[in-house]
């Protein structure tokens, strides 16, 4: 595995962006949403299910895995793409963003982060080092630079203060990375909602160079439109010839609006999380299947939908199994979920191609209005 | 589907017997194990994968059926098979066993049970002639007479008034059944552990006659050894030209034994919650993927199997899973677990077509009798 990644864009339609990034283990088509495989696993996934659903990349959680099953372990055992069965390239965040959200006790200094387990009360530091060591020992594809992710809204100081200090853990992420061919390491630009601030974190990160450049710090509980105001300036402040990642986005609505901005690639839990509270995404919306008015209903989520779901049950039946607490109502809806976000990239992508973007999201959008079908 | 349903004996080996019961939903090869599938799914399976593990029939709950989402709800639309999509043979039980031991307020009377639902406290009446109504709503390919299977230690009184109610209740459950081309109606034999009163069960089914015949009221409690006992005469009383199936049965090696003695048909919860329990069966046994000794383990859980489990994921990561309470744990284990279990019907079935079922047993015991694999 020495050959190099590189990122090929192929086509635009006003700001969004086709390509393909060519990566050892694979192509992936771009825009690209990725799902979440936070412990080794997309949630209530078969891997092989996941790869159906037209998945090029999964994400993997540096802060989950490290505490278990340890990164030590998982390079004992092969690296991650074999201990979880995955033979498609994976990216794995830093463990900066979830170690601020998820674990006990962190205090951050210019070292790094310590923090206890959430799971055991172990202690560990997170640093830009050992976030490389770990990314590097778990055979990430697409390794991420070690940050700090304020949440928003936060005052300008602080957000000035954390881009600096984020923009000083990227040079040693990149020194710690090293050169490894056929492995990607990824800027992360901060400087939340600022467009300044934006601006000298996406100059920081040039000046370091890196193989892709992800905008940080959004979807963090500022709302679609402040994001969407960010995104308005954020992308275009990164390099054209690298891939632009949006981390944790997100809805349909926010990833067709992030692709309109030229974000190349996106990943979330929200289709698999979704898919195990009942929620079932569609062209035309959100369905809660815990509705009563879905108890008698043969008709299958999506008619024209092609996953196992909606090809072989119908609505009573995902309404029935989600009452029933059953497993496989997680299992058909979660498929759904990431098989219709699949779908959605694979026409935005179809659509740049064609240059006509504006009229997939005229489609996307009319869809929507209709709302779901409505009750027999 | 006018076609009707047959039984034919192809092999025997000692007591030991091998055919095929030809159904217009397809043929299933005895002996056979039915996985059940309770609330219209066998849980963490999808349908298609229950398929692939070898099973040609699946068993459905009439108790957990009727009360959610009602018998009626599944025929209107379109019966069990379509509802869970499995076009395979189903088999379903009376409801007779669950509502006694999973039902509130429960009372029985000649008519029937009333009792009121575990899940809404809702008021229900089952009896012969509902039990058959609602089990022709859902489509069932084989249904089950409804009877009483009282717990053991039972004392001889009590199970010879059970019995005897159950018998009057098989008259009854065969008039409302009717005449119904290609579906199969069997009586099931009760009489506890005392082989004067399974004879006489045996006789008063024959006398009404049925498709195949069950051997009700064991494996509730009374061991294995006690079981092998009563299986030692209860077969031989019931027809040789018709199946036998003995319900709710069992572990492999009360499988092993069953067949030996003659029962060509059984149903069992025990591989798919133990799949969800982390303890998964193998040739050599039981192995609780919850012991630290798999932490590190590269091995599948057996090198032999072909299961997705055993040839994608060494015990490492089905250890981690489970520790991390991923639904991947439970999916995979069930699917060893149904996999093994049909696997193991398989080789019972080519044993006794080879007339060596005894050197079968043998190599069976002594797989066992190795034990897990050591730990490296």
């Amino acid at each position: 595995m020495t050959r190099a990644s590189s990122f090929r864009l192929d086509a635009t339609s006003g700001k969004a962006r086709t390509g393909v990034i060519q990566t050892p283990r694979g192509d992936i088509r771009t825009p690209a949403f990725m799902p979440v495989g936070t412990a080794a696993t997309v949630k209530a996934m078969m891997p092989e299910s996941v790869a159906a659903t037209g998945a090029d990349i999964l994400l993997g959680n540096t802060y989950h895995l490290m505490l278990r099953p340890t990164a030590e372990r998982i390079a004992n055992l092969g690296g991650l793409h074999s201990f979880m069965n995955w033979d498609k390239p994976i990216l794995t965040d830093s463990g900066g963003f979830q170690v601020m959200s998820l674990a006990d006790l962190r205090k951050l200094t210019e070292e790094g982060v310590t923090f206890r387990s959430h799971i055991d009360g172990s202690k560990h530091l997170l640093s830009p080092e050992r976030s490389m060591e770990i990314q590097k020992l778990l055979g990430s594809d697409i390794v991420m630079c070690f940050d700090e992710c304020p949440a928003l809204p936060a005052d300008r100081k602080a957000l000035d203060d954390s881009m600096r200090l984020s923009m000083r853990w990227a040079a040693r992420s990149k020194e710690a990375f090293g050169d490894r061919p056929g492995y990607a390491l990824f800027g992360i630009q901060q400087g939340g909602l600022e467009e300044d601030l934006r601006e000298e974190s996406a100059k920081a990160l040039r000046e370091i160079g890196f193989d892709g450049y992800a905008v940080g710090g959004l979807a963090v509980g500022e709302g679609q439109a402040a994001m969407f105001g960010c995104l308005d300036f954020a992308p275009d402040q990164l390099p054209t010839d690298k891939p632009r990642y949006l981390m944790g986005v997100g809805k349909p609505d926010d990833i067709v609006g992030a692709v309109k901005r030229g974000i190349d690639m996106m990943d979330c839990v929200l289709p698999s999380r979704s898919g195990r509270t009942g929620q079932a995404w569609t062209r035309r919306g959100q369905v809660n299947i815990k509705n009563a008015r879905h108890a008698d209903d043969p008709r299958p989520l999506d008619e024209d939908c092609t996953c196992p779901a909606c090809r072989n049950y119908s609505r009573a039946y995902l309404h029935h199994v989600f009452r029933a607490q059953e497993m496989i109502s997680g299992m058909l809806l979660t498929w759904h979920n990431l098989h219709y976000y699949q779908e959605l990239m694979q026409t935005m992508r179809d659509a740049i191609a064609a240059n006509d973007f504006a009229g997939f999201e005229a489609r996307f959008h009319a869809d929507r209005a209709e709302g779901d079908i409505v009750p027999l």
